[in-house]
């Protein structure tokens, strides 16, 4: 059947062009092939017929054209394929586009429906807000950056493999998309007050209008302000080094790394000179600096070899870490793979170092063996732990009993802040036993979306039972005091939330060179520790299945197939 | 014969898995269609042979399903089209990228050849760049910038149509695929002595090395430093108002631009000081301002009705311009279409209105009947007109008897800077009788790469003729004077050089709502001028053309798709 379903299609590809008078004949013919009775019969009708002729008009056959039926099969099924997958998938994908940017009419306010302020558009208030429903509650979202940012590909872009477009994603894009309206409010909270539960919030950004700070009264406060860059006040670190941890940082830090490159090709330069600017310091040997270092090298090889030549060699990669390793979080022998894939790259690693003072054209280290020494360089990235927030320790000090953690906000077992009614805390400016990344702050807002669902129906039962105790019915008493138990069992039931829980889904970093490592708990026996060009990418779909949008997920794809055909971008803006 | 191949097809397409005993029989078949004689001969002989059998066996012929055939036909057909594109279209195009972004080694500078400087990296210098033969001399490119900038489609990456990236081109992507190496350097030049042959630059960027001023002789220059923002002295215009010169004005302006939305968004905004913060004005009735106001109105109306819907009407948009029109290089219809369409998208046109200030809240107009009018406003965008760069003016300065225009850079035909030896200048820094337009700097660098390839071969029969003059042959000295004369005579053609001339290739300005204006002089009966959906789609095309390279332009057609999914972005970075 194989060739014979080749012939066919051949023959159906042939024009008789020259002989209309056949028209008719082959019209009829295949009317009567194509009527009601089963394929099937039809084609075996028509081979039984044939075979009876062959015998009176016998065909001298030579060989078939070798290969070309099979070719031509091919060339029609993938032809068929790929024009369906085109079609389909460009408008299932338009369609989607579409309704996420067109989001209709929204309920207004209630005004008897609780009040809600999260503070914070980032891993943690994001996930909140996803999952929450917004019908129960007038929510308002009140953060100094009106969009959320995918912080695990900042390396990215500072080495312009992503546009910075393309990991954030306005906090509108979401709450519009809500039943009940959501308040976005750009400002920074610059105090709450945990007894009358109000929270002060101020515009700080350039435009301001007549009012620019006000105060407003919650019911429920969600406490995800985060964290900011951690310097342990080591002298020099704010005024000489580039940060990694708002978008405004990582396009600094492109700036400056390509800043450098330019004074390096700058006439006249000594060989000195040159391998100081080339000299590239990254503080902090977690994910961040890992991945920063791998990308860097990336930029190095694939683009800047290209286009400065002279320059590339004298290019310089140096990791700088207090602790005895990198990537502690990691298994021994993810760590020794990253090791050693750092040493193919030139990637220097330097761990038990400590890093003793920033200046402008160097950074000063104490060494393994205590002795200092003052490493010439272009540019020093800081990476390198959290701090809290000045509002965060000015709400903690209001609460000087339940508040003693210096690590951050003490919570309960359902994240409620100890010592403050109606205040829930998640993320980085919380002290808990997980380690301070998105994925911990993305599941604790998942999971106080729940929470609050369930608060929204107790306090419903508690209206209920309230007003039933306030009726007196003469006759029907007993049944109204059989409801006033159920109720009172069923708050009792709501007041208890299941705690908090973290399921650890596995770390992952990027290394540079098209590898990535990934430590993976998904087997009893132990973790699943891989590394390599295959775990790369698992890194680039994970992450991409990690985003919260359509729109994300194809900016980075999208971005990440323009690198791999046109290169990154060397224009110093 | 329409439906008979259509019968063929449906045919070749049951698959009788039942009856796995007619498969030999059918191969056997196909093989014999499948056979050297023509086609269109086998398929004849099927059909005899078929007819001939029918009389015997009549099938009863039930009308076919309508169309079918037909579909299927042209679904193959457009599979085969689709992927034929789709792998030719990616080879093809993955190819040519890679090609652009590897390029090979280059030849070194040659010391007996001689140095030609090019001051800027606008349209003027990249143009020259892309026509030179760097063969013939030792180039050196200085500029602030190390890419070039298409001014044209700022306006789009102000109102986050594009992005920054997607317009600039980095200088080395072309020079590094000149034969022989071109030093591209990053530097602000400072002085330029015309007598000596020296210019002077400096590192002006952030990070600076050891050596980061210096000086170059050269043979030839090549001034393209373009122009600055005027201000015309107007108070505050620094200050308070935007530029749309720079990709660093776009960005800025794009923020300002979220910012006022975000401060009207703040609660307890009263409903003037919304209005105040929501009107923005912009200054300039030339492209730049018109394409800038009917972007804004663009993003408006696709995207912040969207996610500002409380917002979004009160947003309005005032366009000031002191000439009795907006865009006076086209043709009255043009202007009037312009301005009905403005009307329309309720863009606010102010004709013979001058700008007096620009406070901080505020600008202050003086009307067409001389009246003051203070009017309250969130942004001042400042698109108009250019003013002479410092360093142009103190070279000038050196040469007052010949350089006395104050819009400019004096030039004689040939472009060469009337006073200096061995100084061509180009762009909005000379004064001539053309436009400051991207059009008319681009052709001049264009004309200056064929006007070096001239001076090249002038150079090198000179030094032929030099040697020949300095020569005494005592045998050969009637061939020799005859050779001189030869020499002389060309040198004395080469000399001449053919002038500058401008070719107007026509005007192009977008004006919101999907819609441009076309000036284009293509018929000698007069200017041929075209506005509407048909021309924005010309315009489009036209700049993607214009844009120099593969890259930008995949790029720039990437980020239009990328709006028309998902729309702009609403990110306050």
């Amino acid at each position: 059947m194989q060739v014979a379903r080749g012939a066919y299609e051949t023959l159906a590809f042939s024009r008789p062009n020259g002989d209309p008078s056949l028209l008719p004949v082959r019209a009829q013919l295949g009317r009567r092939l194509l009527q009601s009775r089963p394929h099937r019969q039809v084609t075996s009708t028509l081979t039984r017929r044939l075979q009876s002729t062959e015998a009176s008009a016998p065909l001298t056959p030579p060989p078939p054209p070798p290969g070309s039926s099979r070719w031509n099969r091919i060339l029609q099924t993938t032809g068929r394929i790929t024009l369906f997958t085109v079609v389909t998938a460009g408008g299932l994908f338009y369609y989607v586009a579409h309704k996420d940017r067109t989001p209709g009419p929204q309920e207004p306010h209630d005004p008897t429906k609780k009040t809600l302020v999260v503070l914070g558009s980032g891993w943690g208030a994001t996930s909140l807000l996803e999952s929450l429903d917004t019908e129960e509650y007038n929510v308002f979202v009140i953060s100094p950056r009106n969009y959320f940012l995918f912080t695990p590909l900042l390396p990215s872009v500072a080495t312009g493999t992503l546009s910075a477009k393309s990991i954030i994603q306005p906090t509108r894009y979401m709450t519009r998309h809500k039943k009940r309206q959501v308040t976005v409010i750009e400002a920074s909270a610059t105090d709450v007050d945990p007894v009358n539960k109000i929270v002060q919030f101020k515009d700080t950004s350039e435009v301001q209008g007549l009012v620019s700070s006000t105060a407003m009264k919650y019911d429920y406060l969600v406490y995800a302000v985060g964290a900011e860059t951690q310097t342990f006040n080591i002298p020099g670190v704010r005024e000489n080094a580039c940060f990694m941890k708002e978008l405004d940082d990582a396009e600094r830090m492109q700036r400056r790394f390509l800043d450098c490159l330019e004074s390096a090709a700058f006439p006249g330069q000594s060989k000195e000179e040159v391998d100081r600017l080339l000299h590239m310091v990254v503080v902090g040997g977690g994910p961040t600096g890992v991945e920063l270092s791998g990308e860097l090298h990336d930029f190095l090889e694939d683009d800047l070899r290209s286009w400065y030549p002279e320059l590339v060699d004298s290019i310089k990669i140096t990791l700088v870490e207090a602790l005895p390793s990198v990537l502690p979080m990691f298994s021994k022998q993810l760590i020794d793979y990253t090791e050693s894939t750092f040493k193919e790259a030139k990637i220097d690693i330097m761990t038990k170092t400590m890093v003793k003072e920033i200046k402008e054209k160097s950074v000063v280290l104490q060494m393994p063996d205590r002795s200092i020494r003052e490493v010439p360089c272009g540019m020093v990235v800081w990476a390198a732990g959290n701090t809290l927030r000045g509002v965060t320790r000015e709400l903690m000090a209001k609460l000087p009993n339940e508040q003693t953690n210096r690590r951050g906000i003490t919570v309960d077992e359902s994240l409620r802040m100890k010592g403050a009614d109606g205040i829930f805390a998640i993320g980085d400016c919380t002290a808990t036993s997980y380690a301070p990344t998105a994925q911990v702050a993305a599941q604790e807002g998942a999971y106080l979306a729940r929470v609050f669902k369930q608060l929204a129906k107790r306090d419903a039962l508690r209206a209920e039972l309230e007003e039933l105790k306030g009726q007196t019915a003469p006759e029907g008493e007993q049944e109204r005091k059989v409801r006033v138990e159920t109720l009172e069992s069923q708050v009792a039931k709501t007041d208890k939330t299941r705690p908090f829980k973290y399921s650890h889904q596995g770390s992952l970093a990027y290394i540079g060179s098209d590898k990535a490592i990934a430590d993976l708990p998904f087997f009893s026996s132990g973790n699943l520790a891989t590394a390599g060009v295959a775990t790369y990418l698992f890194w680039r779909s994970a992450y991409l299945s990690k985003l919260f949008s359509l729109r994300n997920r194809a900016l980075v794809a999208n971005d990440w197939i323009k690198v791999k055909i046109f290169g990154r971008d060397v224009s110093r803006e």
